[in-house]
């Protein structure tokens, strides 16, 4: 045997030569052999559509009228050894002359680990990003801003809301800390929650023009160490809230002082009254005096009931 | 030429032959000039060290040492064009007598495609999986509860806070209609949110011993068609909150009552000095009654004066 001859023999790469016409099988080489499941004897009695699952035939049919003389690549087709299994195979032929016939040429190297592996991670990729984009669609739906920071307070990732709120698009902030574009009170609760406290608190913005309360809350982020790598931030409109929280509590100190101020207000009037009660001369019933005292007392109660009346208007529910 | 030659001369696969002492080249085929970027001749008249890096070459001459009679798969390396391109190979190689001389048969498959591919691959699948690990490290640092669901009102993700509140495991749940297992109440939100509407409420937890409540937030998640594909979820407790403010709004009304009471309780005895006073006898003077009058204003103003001290008491502010 030529030593050629041997080195196709041998060639760890799957080849076989088929009749041009017939289809018949008229040289194998020992890894096809092996690929396919056969004895070289039995190979030969085969033909190349027994190397094909039947619903490929047609395309290999179609494949075959356009062989040229130099190999060329053909790319990926399914194959079936003799146990059935189907498996992918990268295929390169050129149509040649073997033993005066007119044949054809090829190299089927076997590429279905490739195949199969390329299709897990695509699979997987494919999950991985579902995933993503369910949680994307999370924190992106709602209209509080959330984000995270690294520890050079530069932004790791943020929602849509985040970025509308800073009228910024995500890949012009990156590389800067936040503390040159997030409000500059923030930085001493950025340096609370890297020092590991989880904490909310309710901050006013004080440059708005309009009232704007919100509600942030700082989460450290750590590593599997538990140091902690970065932080998470979410920021809650609580304005409306807030506005409704503090008129009730301005309400209710202005209703302790109306309380307060009415039961100094009944103090005045009624301790003139009992003054005059007291300067009555009782000994001496007839004393003119006593005439004026009751006129004072008449107007004192009188006075008196403006106040009570007054009172009672503020005290009215409801205003 | 043989038959076999020149299918090794015309094979889509790099092959070359080597001296197994000197290295030099004994015989090459047109896919390996092609892989290399030589002439025929001048490839001829280099070595094996020419196809590779420097830094290969202690690994090359190591892998030389054992070298079997069949072809052996050596797995990839990187090799050198003539330009000075590194690609990656897939290396077969077998020792035997070529010509007389103790060589090895190669067979060097391109595989940098394949090379390359897989590591953009694996780049982008490790971006998406910190992007994703970025997201989960927001989402689960928070004790919001944040879940989203499908039409079919599954869940799609949670955060770990939606699944420590359940005290469930995420792969229990998912195949369970939510209705099943989050509070019945929630059913209406739900519906509302599916249909469109952004939202939030604050819910009581009746079913809580202690007080509980929750603002929830509903948001639609929609698909490129603006069709609602799913809502997504937030659960934040404000009970803290709530019960302060629900006690500031019950102060509030006990004060209103207070302040009330206030003007109606000094109403009586007002009241009743402004009658005595209306009784006096202003002819009479030296009326006897006027001194029981008088006797009587007194007594009243003493038992005014009490009823403004318990008021005073009541209004007490910080009590």
């Amino acid at each position: 045997m030529s030593y050629f001859r041997r080195l196709y023999q041998d060639s760890p790469v799957p080849m076989y030569i088929y009749d041009n016409d017939s289809y018949e099988f008229l040289e194998v080489n020992d890894a096809a052999l092996r690929q396919y499941g056969y004895s070289r004897e039995k190979f030969l009695s085969l033909t190349a559509f027994d190397l094909r699952p039947k619903e490929e035939i047609p395309t290999f049919l179609d494949a075959n009228r356009h062989v040229p003389l130099s190999f060329n690549d053909f790319g990926i087709w399914k194959h079936i050894d003799r146990s059935g299994r189907i498996f992918h195979v990268h295929i390169y032929a050129h149509l040649t002359i073997f033993n005066g016939r007119k044949a054809k040429s090829v190299l089927a190297a076997n590429i279905d680990d490739k195949v199969k592996a390329d299709a897990e991670i695509s699979q997987k990729t494919a999950e991985i990003k579902e995933i993503l984009e369910n949680l994307r669609a999370i924190i992106n739906t709602t209209s509080d801003k959330i984000w995270s920071m690294d520890t050079q307070r530069r932004i790791i990732t943020a929602n849509e809301s985040f970025w509308t709120w800073l009228d910024a698009c995500p890949k012009s902030i990156p590389a800067i800390p936040c503390s040159e574009f997030l409000p500059a009170d923030w930085n001493d609760y950025f340096d609370m929650a890297f020092s590991g406290k989880t904490f909310s608190v309710i901050w006013q913005d004080t440059l708005s023009p309009k009232p704007l309360f919100a509600e942030l809350s700082f989460n450290p982020i750590r590593n599997e160490k538990q140091e902690v790598t970065g932080i998470s931030c979410f920021s809650r409109d609580i304005t409306e809230r807030q506005l409704y929280l503090k008129m009730i509590e301005k309400q209710n100190a202005k209703l302790r002082e109306i309380s307060w101020f009415q039961s100094h207000q009944v103090r005045g009037p009624l301790s003139n009254i009992m003054g005059l009660v007291d300067t009555f001369n009782h000994d001496d019933a007839a004393d003119p005096n006593n005439a004026k005292i009751i006129e004072y007392l008449k107007q004192e109660a009188l006075k008196f009931d403006g106040v009570i009346r007054k009172i009672s208007e503020e005290a009215q529910p409801n205003r």
